[in-house]
């Protein structure tokens, strides 16, 4: 990506010469370093110098480094020292765990603790169900990986893939008020991490499975589905399953075409490529083409895996076997879940009036959205610093708030549905536009309007 | 226990006629029934009847009843509901995960969360040792049981068990700036739980192993010592013997004698009671005979575990081999960790003069203090109801803060006994008496003494 991001954000220590436009030469240099000024403090001012910090967005490592040596070069002007504001903000971690009980005097620790403690103990003893009531069970919910494919940065490991659960589980408290715990193994044997899963499972009301590669994601999430009493959810499936289906509903009535008509090809069979398929195909999708590496998954050849299988055998009805860029040609939907880079603007160009591009590869999208917008009508990406972010922050906080809520031991396709629907709903006719197909992941009632939608779907289920 | 305790406490919500006596007539009904009153809330007035809600403090749950009927025998009183006060502090759980950083917009998003945090990532796996820095490794450790010897109440499993693990990393944050995260597995597998613990490291930078049974804390501590380069500390063993320590150099100085002379019979073989003996061994203890229940263990029997084995070597040199009761005449000291009421009056009356009595079963002692306190000269118990509390809160929060704060991999005994004697050395010689011979565990200043003590005695082991 090109644009400089927040996420890139330094702060530079800068001493420069103390004259009328000290300051304004500083913020010149760095603009034409190609950094966005965010912020500009004098912090120490003398006879001959001043001190200033000086903060900015950057593309990368490498354009931080330019930008440093740009101001350098200025007369008179020294780089003190520069901190990554990104750095600075995971010192430490991101999460605390905090008593919820005042602990103030040995009344207190009478009841939370012993000897007090000993007879709600004995009473989850006799009926495990109070569990629910008594524990943090309650609210609270693991994010469980094995740090196998970590956002766009693959396998990484259980240790690097920490500040992701970390930011994961901020959000999850952040939107929605459930307490989530990041659980990060240091394994990547299926059957250990299932074994583990249900061993630990006595404290957690729910798991949400992260970044964990296909196709052992898949067995990991039926198995614990099947073997234990608490609902169980990949986000990397069924999270970015639900945030597609809003925003493509909302897509599609911003460029006037029906779901059940459109011709749309998903890039990517991994976990959430197989996911999204499913859902859209739920909801009446007809022409669905999908392209893995070795292009598109088609009737006519065998695969070794279910989900290829069950793609081949629900998608492609007319047999195409190209390539995903033949593919794209003439149609509507763009689905990206892939990597980055792997259509250009040709592409786009090939595709039909009014095309969509959702191009979700994270960190880098598949496209450049700003490139993939001159011949798309609608572009979304998986970013936080462009429009239409598809993110699943919009499904998971309220959809395991409505899972709690319900008490819900299982889910259900219809919770899916009902989550995606409650998303699309958020985003009004007066303000749908091809900039606006999906709500501000800070809009303050998608959390607490999808935990309804799922919450009554849950008692639904309960009821037939 | 016979004493009306804050752990029993309840609220009963009565209705009784208005009149001038009325509130004192209920004060008299309580107090006949044996319940202390702790607080007397009139919250209704009307012209016939008055609403006032009742708090006391009762002894178990059928006292609680007895009080309840106590009221309704009253004329024209009914108890409207009665309500639990430790239950409804348990509701929900006692702990929360909460973020440490603002997620105020989408700025803050892309540095806590995608795609800033991709950066932090690729540094950890990097630099596997960044994750001390950049994660909650840095200040966080799991509470980590089976559920198999939970206080006093023995195998009632992980859910269970998970009130108490709750309190315990309530009591870290409270005490010490410790996150603590309660890890309940249901499996009493030794290899399984060895496994799951090495497996769940990453997140972690100490494990503290809780209410754990005998013999496979011992393995399941040990290996993971030997496994993992986080700290492993089990604390029903350490922390109790901490403390202990602590408690025995005080009483000591009370009755003026000296460790190395005074006869200590242990009851109780299990995690504690071999984890105490070793650290007074190693303190300079050299008359301890410890029983079990079949008896003292001694060099003429052979025993299948390697703890039985280490004691029978390392105690009771004159070949003692009769029963507990039998071992306490004349003995100075006694030290339970065993089971209620293993002792009488009787077994006190025949201890040597100035006797002391540490009767630390939970959460029904060894002796009732009242009773053991007719013959000694000073006792002790684990209870927080009173005086002399044994209780590990007083070690393990700062224990951790130390090991966290000093980056270290293991444990080793001088850290146990710069630990016991920062302890000890909170009481000064004018405040030392039989009923104060450890600090309160609300001493403000325990936990940051104990872990400034762990942190140096961790750094000369580093320099040695």
């Amino acid at each position: 990506m090109a644009n400089p991001s927040p996420g890139n954000s330094i702060t530079l220590r800068v001493s420069a010469p103390s004259s009328f436009t000290a300051t304004s030469e500083l913020a010149a240099a760095v603009g034409a370093a190609g950094a966005a000024i965010t912020a500009l403090d004098v912090t120490e001012s003398h006879h001959e110098t001043i001190v200033v910090d000086v903060t900015c967005n950057t593309t990368d490592d490498a354009h931080a480094a330019r930008v440093k040596d740009a101001l350098n070069a200025l007369d008179g002007v020294s780089v003190q020292h520069v901190s990554d504001r990104t750095f600075l903000m995971h010192l430490g971690g991101k999460l605390e765990v905090v008593p919820k009980v005042a602990l103030r005097n040995r009344d207190d620790l009478s009841r939370a603790y012993t000897p007090g403690v000993a007879r709600v103990c004995l009473a989850i003893a006799e009926d495990p169900a109070a569990a629910r009531n008594l524990t943090v069970k309650r609210n609270t919910i693991a994010v469980l990986t094995d740090g196998s494919a970590v956002l766009g940065l693959g396998n990484i490991g259980p240790a690097a893939a920490l500040p992701v659960m970390e930011g994961k589980a901020a959000l999850f408290k952040q939107f929605a008020n459930v307490d989530a715990w990041p659980v990060c193994l240091d394994t990547q044997d299926t059957e250990e991490i299932i074994k583990i899963a249900k061993a630990m499972a006595p404290v957690y009301g729910g798991i949400n499975l992260e970044d964990i590669a296909a196709p052992r994601c898949f067995e990991i999430e039926k198995r614990l589905r099947d073997e234990l009493d608490i609902p169980v959810f990949h986000d990397d499936q069924h999270g970015t399953a639900i945030v597609t289906l809003a925003a493509l509903v909302n897509a599609l009535r911003v460029v006037d075409k029906k779901l059940s008509e459109v011709k749309i090809v998903v890039s990517g069979v991994g976990a959430a490529g197989s996911a999204i398929i499913q859902l859209l195909k739920a909801q009446g999708a007809q022409h669905i083409v999908a392209a893995g590496r070795s292009g598109a998954i088609h009737s006519g050849e065998k695969y070794d895996d279910e989900h290829r299988s069950w793609i081949a055998a629900n998608t492609n009805e007319e047999g195409f076997s190209g390539t995903l860029h033949e593919a794209l040609k003439g149609a509507d939907v763009f689905i990206g879940v892939s990597a980055p880079h792997v259509i250009g603007e040709e592409q786009v160009a090939s595709m039909a009036e009014n095309a969509i591009v959702f191009a979700m590869a994270n960190p880098t999208p598949e496209i450049d959205p700003g490139i993939a917008s001159k011949h798309a009508a609608v572009v979304a990406t998986g970013r936080s610093d462009f429009p239409n972010q598809i993110n699943n922050v919009l499904a998971f906080p309220g959809f395991f708030r409505g899972l709690l809520d319900a008490g819900a031991s299982d889910i259900t396709p219809n919770m899916l549905v009902a989550a995606a629907e409650a998303i699309a709903n958020r985003v009004a006719d007066d303000e749908l536009n091809a900039s606006y197909i999906i709500p501000s992941v800070f809009d303050p009632h998608v959390a607490a309007e999808v935990a309804a939608a799922v919450a009554a779907a849950a008692q639904e289920n309960a009821a037939s």
